[in-house]
């Protein structure tokens, strides 16, 4: 039975992806080795580096400003590498709360100097993103979360910043339109749009680093790997490799600008469809709501557990909501196919 | 044609752990999903966390005062995390300077605090180990790296340390019979004898946890990592999946003793050659050779090429030495067979 896979992270990726690097774990550009068990020095492996690198910058239409870095450690682990790297020893920094892991970097920055929190859906219960027109320089950095994929709120329109514009893109990066040389410092974990959990995306202008003033450990000094073209320890090869083949599956099919288009259209044949159907509620404001993570409710208990079988039957994975929020979340990242969310709109309809 | 792999990391796996990880990609556990796309909160998922955590303390007989994680970011991002975690404000902590790898330690651990290096080879080039009888109270810990990957040397007898045990074991962890409950944290990147690059082996004894005294960011502080039982952020998924078939593979083989054994059996066949060989000859001293690396170099540099081409011809692979040493190196961790030891030999008898 087919299976339609709405998990918000790991998720599902084009199922190329999966054919190509199962493949390689066997044989390897034809070497007669896996991918596992190559030097991550040798000229196979140094090619899907380069070949990654380039590719993003590519997509995100980025010049040679720009380095593009794969790392361990998840995007948790950027939460400390920017104020490490920007903020100066007693600068301070302005943060967006608009969400639970907005504020888990909030939590870290502190760690390092004073944070002020320019806005806050806290209170609201993450149910809209706060909106600032502009951000002040007297601020190191401004860092936002450019896509709640826990209460599914998005960022339409980022702040004008008089200072480095630095956002997380965990859970939208790759999906939309936007003019991405407007910031400074870009990070993702790769485990949405871009590949499998183990490797994190940083993307950096290179001439706002060195400057914080402050001793940093070398794997969380950006310049370190920048020096290193990514390649200042042993990278996650496997992940990395993964990451290219989603990349190289994103170009051929028409890059961001097209799968724009694509997830819009999911995105609007779910939503109207809540919209629609008084059994089913968004947990966000209309105007924030995400292209890529729908969180939302049912309004009728009692026909829960038959909503709950009816998808179950139908093949739909991953579609319970977060456990700190509940309900339901379907994940239309950019390798959801539509046909799939048809499948859970059917389904909605038929409770 | 059958590849002989001797790379020093990543390097070779059991051919079973490409063949299942490869199927899991494709289908993992008949769900009808990828590994790569299933949620890290999933049930399949934690089973595997849980059980890899399992097995690492059953092959190192540890008991319940231990926590195993499995980490990102690699051996060099735990050269920060083992200071901030157990060197106290205004502390300092011993090192054994043996090789490049303990030297970046030892650099790392200079940027918190007072460092003293109690032992170094390193005006030797590194070509033996430097022997260090006691190491005393008046030090929060003492930290050595037990196998130079890169020199060929390993630590037979470890010193007796009055303070806290701190091992780097990346190159020959699982490798060979040691009493592991000696060691108070112990941590390996796992593309050696563990499985692909992309994971971090930490084995820590609970009690010696948040007593440093300092801030820590939340990714670099153990005690968060061991709260929320290796998943306080997404793993790295598939290279935690890859440990735990190779960790199942070695249990299924006669776990740690017989490795072991054979470990010895490949090493005596190729040092045996070396000391019979006057065309070879090893970088270190006898006493210290290494199981896991040996590093030698060609006595008559107009063989050089000859035997370059032999080896070649006979499927060996990553017998390159280390750029900074040059030379030789084969590489005999677990999973790579006598036979492969024997076709480098009947190589070096033939130049």
């Amino acid at each position: 039975m087919k299976k339609h896979n709405f998990s918000a992270g790991p998720c599902i990726l084009p199922q190329e992806v999966f054919q190509k690097s199962a493949e390689a774990i066997l044989d390897f550009n034809g070497m007669g080795l896996s991918i596992l068990e190559i030097s991550h020095r040798s000229k196979d492996f140094i090619a899907v580096m380069d070949e990654a690198r380039a590719i993003v910058k590519r997509l995100m239409n980025l010049n040679d400003d720009y380095e593009v870095l794969f790392l361990g450690g998840g995007a948790s682990l950027q939460f400390a590498m920017v104020p490490f790297n920007l903020m100066k020893e007693n600068g301070k920094a302005a943060y967006l709360d608009s969400g639970n892991w907005a504020a888990n970097a909030i939590k870290e920055a502190k760690k390092l100097g004073a944070v002020d929190v320019i806005g806050s859906s806290k209170e609201e219960n993450y149910s809209f993103i706060p909106k600032i027109e502009e951000v002040g320089a007297e601020y190191d950095y401004f860092h936002c979360t450019s896509n709640n994929t826990i209460y599914g709120t998005q960022i339409k329109d980022f702040p004008k910043a008089n200072t480095l514009m630095v956002s997380d893109m965990s859970s939208d990066i790759f999906s939309r339109m936007i003019d991405y040389s407007k910031f400074d410092l870009i990070y993702a974990g790769a485990q949405k749009n871009m590949g499998p959990a183990g490797t994190t995306l940083v993307v950096v202008k290179k001439e706002i680093l060195g400057k914080s003033g402050r001793v940093i450990p070398s794997y969380l000094d950006y310049a370190q790997h920048v020096a290193k073209e990514s390649m200042f320890n042993t990278p996650p090869v496997f992940a990395v490799y993964a990451s290219l083949l989603t990349l190289q599956w994103l170009e051929n099919n028409g890059g961001i600008a097209a799968a724009e288009e694509r997830n819009i259209a999911k995105a609007k044949l779910l939503y109207d469809e809540i919209d629609r159907n008084p059994l089913f509620e968004c947990f966000c404001v209309p105007e924030d709501r995400s292209l890529m993570n729908v969180s939302f409710k049912i309004t009728d208990e009692s026909k829960k557990e038959a909503f709950d079988n009816a998808w179950k039957a139908a093949g739909i994975n991953g579609l319970n909501g977060h456990r700190s929020l509940g309900g339901y979340r379907a994940s239309l990242y950019n390798a959801l196919p539509i046909e799939s969310v048809q499948v859970l709109v059917d389904v909605m309809k038929s409770i």
